[in-house]
């Protein structure tokens, strides 16, 4: 949980700041769906908390930019914006005797690999599951074949290719963050990531390999061109605390304060009403994660036509291409730390 | 035009402001289409332009927000934000050897009766033919019986009532803009109005009697409800040159600075492929206007059997229920001020 993480930031913010009357924060890679205000619930209710613990009458007002790419769904994020702040005002007022800060809302539509705010205006960033999504799929002088990821089997200048796309994007967002963030604000960051100093360890990729099996399946069946699945690598870089940190050094522009590495808890996002076995559960959690990740990269590659032929789903365990994704536990248990990517899991957060 | 009205007052904000390193702007109502662009594309050539007069090296780095109600199309702007910045920056490049100002867009959905943005933190608020939309449709005594909007047939009540609205809508956002915009900052208002005082004077309601007549006409058909027309009013208010400066006379925030009342031409928004006279254009601009406007309340209030029943297009005239707008040249002259809403006319500006 990053919550505590959060808090302690904005609590060294806010006394750093002298209690500033306005504060201005921005969450990178918001999406659009139920946890899009959740971060902004925290973010508000922990200003709150922050302002009572200190003792101040006067809440600061806040500004709230939610950014994504410019495809993402704004909309329907705008439509609950007022429902939203009821919600929230209301919670506000049941828990304690106090008032909700008043906020405002806007989206901010780029990429957070490119400047997006004014020189010096945002008091504090977060961003939550995004940062290991590459600017794009790093340009290989080799043919990853037979792969779609880094793979035990990948050319080390492909290994090499995607480290250097990481550094390179990596940095370019602490360079722009490092404009836009006063002098003193602060940053919380949780990535997926991985705990072996090995890009190709199976934490990270095991996941990518099933998919590319099952991809290669497809290819011998005539169900996919070749070349089309040799052009298919997934846009992804899930790196160690040591590569995070060496690049924040390197970059120059924010000081680590806290850094911490933690795994996922599966059942976490479990459904209980699935009547379902623990480990079915599981199984089925990572399907469902993999399917709501991958389906649009094949979609936008490979057309509509084979993306059912890829996932399967069957009595509610999850399968990719009639590989059953519960045959070896253990692999499962180690990779567990990656599919829980809308949640909490391998996280870096300074 | 208001194009000279914003050039003057930024160069007034950019002096007075001590050439300011960043500029935070607003369009408020900014809508989602080839229109939306125009507004900000203006605003950054003419902080350009400033800056080279002023004999400046550096550009200021722009902030614009743009704002409208959060059922508007924000998906659609965003999506065209990165074509926007790459054509100004051509344009800029080619009509002199200046660079673009960095511009960073966000969008703001919310009401402008409410307060949109941080205390203190905008330097220019721009608004064009949306002021004139009440916040909601006034509260009426007495049954508006037979019209849809003030007219001569209305109760003096429901013209107070609409007078009213207009001033408790207009005075909450001079407030909720006062409280926003920065000590020094300007902004630049135009609004849909008229030039007589009487808000019952042919310019303003001819065009909502004529829609009037038709739907009355189709109470009597048995096609609408009395009760569905009955409580069918439109919410707007085109308030004369003297309304406007009363209320920011009376509410204090902001002084004006330049006033201007202009009538728009007909011809400007014609199609010159249409094979049709002069007088026909007019009629087919007006027509097509109308229905831009009218169409989505009438789809909400009455639903979506009558609408083309009420809207009759043929042979590139424009007709309601029949009765073809162009009958009367002498009305559609006076009420072409009105119909023009997305260009320029009878506007306020200071």
């Amino acid at each position: 949980m990053t919550k505590p993480i959060i808090e302690d930031a904005l609590m060294n913010l806010y006394c750093d700041m002298n209690f500033p009357k306005t504060l201005i924060m921005a969450d990178l890679g918001c999406s659009s769906g139920p946890n899009t205000f959740l971060v902004a619930s925290e973010l508000v209710k922990s200003i709150d908390k922050i302002r009572l613990e200190l003792g101040h009458d006067e809440s600061p007002e806040i500004q709230i930019y939610l950014n994504d790419l410019p495809h993402n769904d704004f909309n329907t994020i705008f439509l609950s914006v007022s429902d939203f702040i009821k919600n929230l005002a209301k919670q506000t007022r049941v828990t304690k005797s106090s008032s909700m800060p008043p906020c405002y809302f806007s989206g901010v539509p780029g990429s957070f690999y490119t400047r997006l705010f004014l020189k010096q205006s945002v008091h504090f960033v977060h961003s939550s599951y995004s940062l290991m999504w590459l600017s794009q799929v790093p340009e290989l002088a080799k043919t990853n074949k037979g792969n779609i990821y880094m793979s035990r089997t990948s050319p080390p200048s492909v290994i090499g290719a995607y480290r250097e796309q990481f550094q390179k994007d990596f940095t370019m967002f602490l360079k722009c963050r490092g404009e836009e963030v006063v002098s003193g604000g602060r940053m919380v960051l949780t990535i997926l990531g991985r705990r072996s100093d090995d890009p190709r360890s199976k934490e990270c990729c095991y996941v990518w390999d099933l998919l590319a099996t099952a991809l290669n399946d497809m290819v011998i069946e005539g169900l996919i061109e070749e070349e089309k699945m040799d052009s298919f690598n997934i846009p992804q870089y899930t790196p160690c605390a040591k590569e995070v940190s060496n690049e924040v050094e390197k970059e120059g522009s924010f000081e680590i304060d806290y850094r911490e590495v933690s795994e996922v808890d599966w059942d976490a996002c479990t459904d209980h009403n699935l009547n379902v076995t623990k480990e079915d559960a599981k199984g089925y959690n990572m399907g469902k994660c993999m399917r709501a990740v991958a389906e649009p990269m094949i979609l936008n590659h490979f057309g509509e036509s084979i993306v059912e032929e890829v996932f399967m789903s069957k009595e509610q365990s999850a399968f990719i291409k009639g590989r059953q994704i519960l045959d070896d536990m253990f692999i499962l248990n180690e990779i567990a730390s990656w599919c829980e990517a809308k949640k909490k899991k391998h996280m870096f957060s300074w």
